[in-house]
């Protein structure tokens, strides 16, 4: 690459995030804003309303979006550190790496946690919830992912909602790579708590995420945050009190994300944008499969945010060598993290089209040609 | 605004942070990089031993820096959360808001600290650390703040680190606002764990912090870690594996932060850079003093990143109105913080200059003449 002249563009990412985004986001990065400045935190109070906006939220209700510093690991971990009390126990649906990771948070702060493991090609099933939940009064919350990343499948946060209400527990969901895009409703889906990221559906810069909550329940968990720069609460008191920030914010990814949700407007917002996720799916898995490729998922779970797709099971096929050739030709591709089966992924969704995604499958094709890969789908 | 043409160029910002950077610094944030490929990850590494290089460590050796996402307040909760033990005690010293900042973290972590507060004029005194460390054998651990940016104030943590040696505690120091400008001797200071910021001296974007600590030290906090994504060694092993951050970085920064060291070695590096601060502050302190505006800490403790001003004893003078006909002229300073006086405070850190401070002192001059403000020394 050292002698060659640069492209005319960065490669493509086809990942989870962060994401391709449009040059125009990039480009609102090219300024200094002060963190104390009012126009700076004028937009942060509009950005904040804005997303309870997206949310179908009324401004002014009950309602708050709280942003945080950090990736949306921070976000997530902000709310089980601050909105569990001290004796809560909560019950986390885990069918990837997301939901082992909300465990793994509460296994830090010293919380007690109820694993509710599925295989991850398999969605939970609410009455099997119903029955964990009236078996041990002693849940407090309930943890889900909307879409798990891990293999792309879209969990039914929506039927698990009304069963956690039901039982008077407190609902949260992670719907860090959905929101934006695909319809969540707060309230047919009983959710209590929600947090997405900058840099996923919305196509802003990584920097920061967000937790959607009601204000009343935040209130109601003054003292037990159990980290000061995680402290959910503390946040919310630190916009209400001057708009700013507690610490440092990210002041250009909340330029960029301005400019974002400017061009998610202008594109006809979260229907339109889903749409367009949609379509790239569908091409993409048309694509692959025309190509001999089988994906991991059932139809039925599969989101259009991600797809994994199975390792062909020729032995000149290598991960390593597939991904090298594929980022030669100027697309990047995501490694598979599904314990159960060899994969790799390929996202749907920033600022990519039907035609990034016809490019990438003719890479696809010209690279195992390359490899001498001939044997694609396993035998039947 | 609205009616009027945009400027040429942003608000120079004379503040703790974000500050003014160079513009090549925000072009390079122009890309989207994906955060598993190989290339952004090699510059991650190149980034991690470059801070220790400015720092004066060797590569190779046992110091590993630690980037971590979020704001320095993180960085510095990270160290707390992470590599004290269960039943460890913290002395913290406290002449500002970042001390203070630092006990609420203990507080919020359930972990024993003991404030060791002097008034935010006042260095704190080694020999009173002694006695302290030698009254209370179950203190193992002392944080100390390099540069208070409350005040200015330039604590001197080479002479504390010794005596904490000495007594065979671990010494932590949040040179947030210094890095990269001071001078500081690891060995000397017998400094243990550092933290700083990529959006201080270093002239990055906000975006993340990084932790400077030795390997076996960082080893030996195995199962202490409080918080999943404030865990230090948890991201230090993320590093280990493969290169990369655990979760997502924030990409557009670290690209932004690999020019802002390129740009730093241009200029001459920390001594360079330190200079042009000190010439920064000289300049307006001399500007400031010929308007008759008296700066609140004693020549002898003060840095050269940040001065605190005192309000003029004139009843035309009010903070907002003084805030906001400098930021119609162009500037923007900052607050002050301090409990025991009323002040503003004026940064000379960021890409700013000679001439820029002196355009700053100009329009001082003309705020407080339009204001009406005549009396602007405190009665001798």
């Amino acid at each position: 690459m050292k002698s060659l002249p640069p492209p005319s563009h960065d490669k493509v990412l086809f990942t989870p995030g962060p994401l391709t985004t449009s040059l125009s986001v990039k480009q609102a990065m090219l300024h200094d804003a002060g963190s104390w400045h009012w126009e700076f935190n004028d937009l942060v109070r509009s950005i904040r309303h804005r997303i309870l906006a997206l949310a179908g939220l009324p401004t002014g209700a009950q309602w708050e979006c709280i942003l945080l510093q950090g990736s949306g690991t921070f976000g997530v971990e902000a709310v089980l550190a601050s909105v569990v009390p001290p004796h809560g126990k909560v019950l986390v649906h885990a069918n990837g790496a997301y939901g082992e990771r909300a465990l793994l948070m509460l296994q830090h702060h010293r919380t007690a946690a109820v694993p509710w493991r599925t295989p991850e090609n398999v969605v939970p099933d609410a009455t099997e919830l119903d029955r964990l939940l009236a078996e041990d009064p002693t849940i407090t919350h309930v943890v889900a992912i909307h879409c798990e990343t891990t293999t792309g499948i879209l969990n039914p946060v929506e039927t698990l909602g009304p069963v956690v209400r039901r039982h008077g527990r407190v609902f949260i969901v992670d719907a860090m790579s959905s929101f934006g895009a695909l319809p969540l409703d707060f309230d047919q889906g009983g959710i209590d708590y929600l947090i997405s990221s900058a840099n996923k559906c919305l196509e802003g810069v990584p920097g920061f995420s967000f937790v959607i909550g009601r204000r009343p329940d935040l209130e109601a968990t003054a003292g037990w945050a159990r980290s000061l720069s995680l402290d959910l609460l503390g946040q919310l008191r630190g916009f209400d009190k001057n708009g700013q920030f507690r610490y440092t914010p990210p002041t250009h990814s909340i330029l960029a994300f301005d400019q974002a949700l400017r061009e998610l407007d202008a594109e006809g917002g979260p229907a339109a944008r889903g749409a367009r996720y949609q379509r790239n799916h569908t091409v993409l898995l048309e694509g692959m499969r025309s190509l001999g490729f089988r994906s991991y998922l059932p139809a039925a779970v599969q989101s259009c945010i991600i797809t994994s797709f199975l390792f062909p099971p020729d032995p000149a096929f290598t991960f390593d060598g597939f991904y090298r050739r594929l980022s030669e030709k100027g697309h990047i591709i995501y490694p598979g993290k599904i314990s159960q089966a060899d994969t790799f992924r390929i996202g749907s969704i920033g600022r990519i089209f039907e035609s990034d995604v016809r490019a990438l499958v003719h890479a696809v094709r010209e690279s195992i040609a390359e490899m001498g890969v001939t044997r694609l789908a396993p035998p039947a």
